[in-house]
């Protein structure tokens, strides 16, 4: 099962060696490096390294969305920052907020509603949102190499998660139909909720304060708070997976930090340092010495989507 | 599977029928209330519920044991309060401090040491510390009819979580040997922890500062954070589960929840509103109104421990 037949989307370069012979180090019964299952964590970002974050984070075109959705029915939105920028496509403004800036926009355009209300928003908008450049379904703008390690890695009997900057409800509302990744198995930015109860039925409302942005430092601390262990491989593609990526690899025994660079602007987009909203800098200039295996797409990958 | 042949311990009265045909009508193929495996969540309540939490919680013990250990270290410990009670063993002090404070005073006794610290010191603890009055380990201090249930859960494709206002991590230094749950499906109270890095190495340090404390109707808001589901099944034992229980009913389709109602003074202890630590007076009183299936262990189960 570790012998990555199940990989096709991956060329058989150094980088797939690397996972090939990392998942048959761990899972080898006997073997001097074997983890039992129970141990075998896998945690994944989600935007840029699972699917595509260009031009933007997906969850930012179903946020804009519902800005136009709110101001079509309040046009007095449209008069104040950052709602103004969204409805006039000036993305210079909104790039300069930064990440959890546009995040907290994106919450901020759903508070109130329930956690089931925003289920459905949810849902709804991503069964036809369609990507603006590459045509088809955001949701179908998955990595198919990815879709398959992951798989390949849960044959291995390794428990597979997304750790995210992005908003943990609006991944919960894809996880399991694009990654085969239940909801439960999802850690993401949350803000903080409301307990509802009236004519005796609890529901839970969003509030417009965040209660975790889960970026950087607070990947690893969020991974000890939801999953309790330390992963055995982590994968990510931005400086904001450093950290997730060096608590992986300062765990005792085997362990496997993999980093996305988007070199392929061919097939998907090229682009590191200068993408304000994720750049990739620390981690690929320091990828050798923090023990890190670099994973090209042009290289490495035979199919994007 | 459902028919209820793996519950020897309870015996065959109302309370057992109400789970067992519960558990057929959701898992009943083609049935009007069948639910399909990724929507199966238990949640399980923990001291006083899956093991005994007289004349303390558990982690009460630990902390003390800790106390002792820190003010050998340093006497001063012991002339300021709360210490100085636990040194004195003057519970009326400790117990007018109330449940939520009583925790903070167990979390601050381990601010400072990381997490990988924490559970050592845990496990040592749980592997030789005995209950002072049934004179077993305290990891052995489970419910027989409790850990008979979870398993019959497991059984029918639910997967089953502790949610409690214990330490989180505390818990899962036991919850896997104890009740076969995971160290990730336990959910509780926490600290806010520290990202260090030094020497290239990463570790997450304690500090003395609550995260989140999980009583109450924190325990539904850390439910839809955690699982980012609704309940099927709640399991409780005092009002400090009564917000869970009632997020667990209010759901749609067929949803139980269930109150343990201490009332055995032979062979466990009998309490229920006067327990200044977790009373139980509301979910009692109202159980009917709000659907809840008691289930008194002197009347239906046939084994405590």
């Amino acid at each position: 099962m570790a012998d990555g037949q199940s990989l096709p989307s991956w060329n058989d370069s150094a980088a797939k060696s690397a996972i090939v012979d990392f998942v048959a180090r761990v899972t080898e019964q006997g073997g001097a490096e074997f983890v039992p299952p129970s141990g075998r964590i896998a945690t994944f970002d989600n935007d840029g390294t699972l699917w595509c974050e260009q031009p933007l984070q997906t969850q930012f075109f179903f946020a804009f969305d519902r800005v136009r959705q709110l101001s079509a029915e309040d046009p007095t939105i449209g008069e104040r920052q950052p709602f103004k920028a969204v409805l006039e496509h000036d993305y210079n403004t909104l790039f300069g907020l930064g990440k959890q800036a546009l995040f907290e926009l994106a919450f901020a355009t759903h508070a109130g509603i329930t956690d089931d209300e925003f289920e459905q928003a949810a849902s709804g908008w991503l069964a036809t949102a369609r990507h603006p450049t590459f045509g088809r379904l955001f949701k179908q703008c998955t990595y198919r190499p990815q879709v398959e390690l992951l798989a390949y890695l849960r044959e291995n009997g390794f428990k597979t998660y997304i750790v995210s900057a992005g908003g943990v409800d609006f991944m919960r509302a894809v996880s399991e139909e694009a990654y085969g990744i239940p909801r439960e198995q999802v850690i993401g930015s949350s803000v903080k909720l409301r307990y509802d109860l009236r004519d005796g039925r609890v529901s839970l409302a969003k509030l417009p304060e965040i209660n975790s942005f889960s970026d950087r430092e607070v990947k690893a601390l969020n991974i000890s708070l939801h999953i309790g262990r330390r992963p055995l491989l982590a994968f990510g593609n931005s400086d904001g997976d450093l950290a997730m990526m060096r608590y992986t690899k300062s765990g005792v025994g085997a362990r496997l930090a993999l980093l996305l660079h988007h070199d392929d602007a061919a097939r998907e987009v090229a682009y590191d340092r200068e993408f304000r909203l994720s750049p990739l800098s620390e981690a690929l200039d320091k990828a050798e010495d923090y023990g890190i295996t670099v994973v090209s797409m042009k290289r490495d990958w035979n199919l994007v989507f």
